[in-house]
């Protein structure tokens, strides 16, 4: 009904998370209103974008230098590694300034359901860089849910040999969190890891 | 942190509606793992329809040939002009197939909080196509909000004597809706407008 165009526009757009078929519509109908302001730089940022950006062949982040712009940032401590299970969470962590060692994204977590074994993660190159030496703690901020915790205890494992310290991010009731609207499971571990006031 | 070709498309995706910067930066990441089949392909159909899209210049609504597949469309009764505000109400009452007769595209409502008088939308236009005779029944789609309201009187003051019959949608309780969570303006409306059973 509104030509081809229009329709393939609705269709990718709609493919995004976060938009469904109905705000898919809604995007590409304020899209098309803000031709010169929106529509054709989007285009040309996507374009952009696609040419420029790479993995870094280190740590796997995504970014437009290789290696990308965190491991060759030499204030960065190089005997720190943050392991991620995505970029996602890299940038929630770069986000944060909580960190300034360096990063290693595992590309996903391990997955019996979705088939998704070692070999489909970049764990192969994160045992290199430990193997290599000078790391003096491995960081597991993979997330708190089975995968994740089953990826963690699998690379601890994988790691054992090489005798580095390897910690985990701390379980517990988040910052301006209500106890009432908490799941047992956190609270339970919030209260076993209590510690002095 | 990003390089800027990231940060861009970030900041562009978050102008889209019902993309806050949250979820833009999660839309970026998707289309950077799937870059060739959805981040190309989403660039070069912007540009596809950034270039083939233009207002119909009888009707206003958006299509990729002028007139519009509608106004060009000899099957469709071209007696009947049903207005709406934007091209996305046309497409409403396009997926419902509830008229076969043509449209006219206001391009919005009259609104003295936003500044935007007759001279901002396509009424001209609409009083010229009526005035041109052979119109046997124009149809106030616009929304049921006071600046939809407001339009649609404004407008059947300016057709008045042009003699052509002009209609309302009906207002009412909503199809699967129920009374108790409806708002009282529209209960009395309904109420007042009911029919017989």
């Amino acid at each position: 009904m509104n030509g081809p165009e229009i329709e393939r526009l609705i269709q990718l757009l709609g493919r995004l998370p976060g938009l469904g078929p109905r705000s898919a519509r809604r995007a590409a109908l304020h899209l098309l209103k803000k031709r010169e302001t929106l529509m054709q730089p989007l285009g040309t940022a996507l374009a952009d974008a696609a040419r420029a950006v790479r993995a870094c062949s280190i740590c796997g982040n995504l970014d437009t230098i290789d290696p990308c712009s965190i491991c060759s940032d030499h204030r960065r401590d190089a005997g720190l590694i943050c392991v991620v299970e995505d970029v996602g969470d890299l940038w929630a962590m770069e986000r944060g300034r909580i960190f300034s060692g360096r990063y290693h994204v595992l590309g996903g977590s391990l997955s019996a359901l979705d088939g998704i074994g070692p070999e489909e993660l970049n764990i192969g190159s994160l045992v290199m860089r430990v193997s290599a030496g000078g790391i003096r703690e491995v960081i597991m901020a993979t997330n708190a849910t089975v995968d994740g915790q089953t990826t963690a205890h699998y690379l601890a494992e994988r790691l054992a040999e090489h005798d580095v310290p390897l910690t985990r991010l701390a379980h517990g009731v988040p910052v301006g969190g209500e106890l009432d609207w908490l799941d047992d499971g956190t609270l339970a571990t919030a209260f076993k890891a209590r510690r002095a006031l």
